[in-house]
């Protein structure tokens, strides 16, 4: 799983029907420091994230393992959302 | 999911049979100010999409979750045309 | 899907026994003006591509979805063979 | 699978139903000296693996091939403790 | 598939119970001149490979597609022992 912060949100009219009524948000991982760094993505959001929260992100099939997201045409699931992480002796939180 | 730009398209004759009358698009992704970067991958496309839009692509087994490329040798599909994004406090449309 | 040239071919003795018989192409990707970069990787030809040629690439899973790779250890077959590619308005053929 | 070094663990309150007792460690990749390097990801641990192991992670769905990983959204899991590797010559523990 | 050298060999007590009398062998990716390049990944050898030997893995659910790997916890099987590469008119032997 990455670990990534919340950066965004994408508006789609034309989208595959299996879609529909779901919550696409725009991530970007987080380094060690808590710092975002790399190229935004896009994951399903099952658990009502918003924007800033740090979360945990399942890709591959792994991404299709939920309720909501079975079946879909999608490749990323946001499957829990931080509380805190404990890296190298560092507490890091949204 | 990636974000990506429609920047060409491919014309193959010799090809699996399952993909005939398939349309395969030429993508870039784009960051987190509406540019494009990176190499040229090629995805499914499913929604009538055209050069110049944005749109979102699954990859992997994902990108065999709809109708049309359910069991073809195809690794990405697009599954979404983006109305505009919202990133960092930036909008941005095709 | 990744946009390659095929640069040369493997011998192999010793293989998974579902490997005999398959020929096996080395590739490099294209960028967006034809040019090879990156490093060479390996894929199931089933369309009978050679020396120079752009083809398609579908990895993962997806390599798996032909007749001739169905169940195979491997993770990549050329699905098309190129005519020619349109990107941001050039032209590029082998 | 990739050769990584346990550096951190994750709290999470909300998630997905599926991972309710689940130990979510982070890890970053060692080199062939040794040394951590890249950025952290986050696998589920089946071994009681603690701060400083030195592990194998494996990614995609083989991070569910295991009785406690099974069908949840999870994408990578420890499935070994290095009790020491020979890389070039090297010897390396934790 | 990637086109490897074999560099060393892994030793862990503590690990999945699928994974018992696997040969688990560390692999560096090698490059158009046969150099090795890049980070350690680890890989389960079916066919005897040894130091040196140059070979092909094949990842994701691909490394599971042999008996030995089947519905184990592992994502990388070396399915080829290399005699000879031809790339870009050069032959590469180990």
């Amino acid at each position: 799983m990455l670990i990534s912060k919340v950066v965004g949100t994408t508006v789609s009219t034309i989208k595959d029907e299996q879609l529909t009524g779901r919550k696409l948000l725009i991530l970007r991982q987080i380094d060690e420091s808590g710092e975002v760094f790399g190229k935004p993505y896009v994951a399903v959001d099952t658990l009502d994230a918003g924007a800033g929260d740090l979360v945990l992100t399942a890709h591959g099939s792994g991404g299709r393992q939920t309720a909501i997201t079975k079946n879909s045409p999608v490749d990323a699931v946001i499957m829990a959302v931080i509380d805190h992480l404990n890296i190298e002796g560092r507490t890091i939180r949204r």
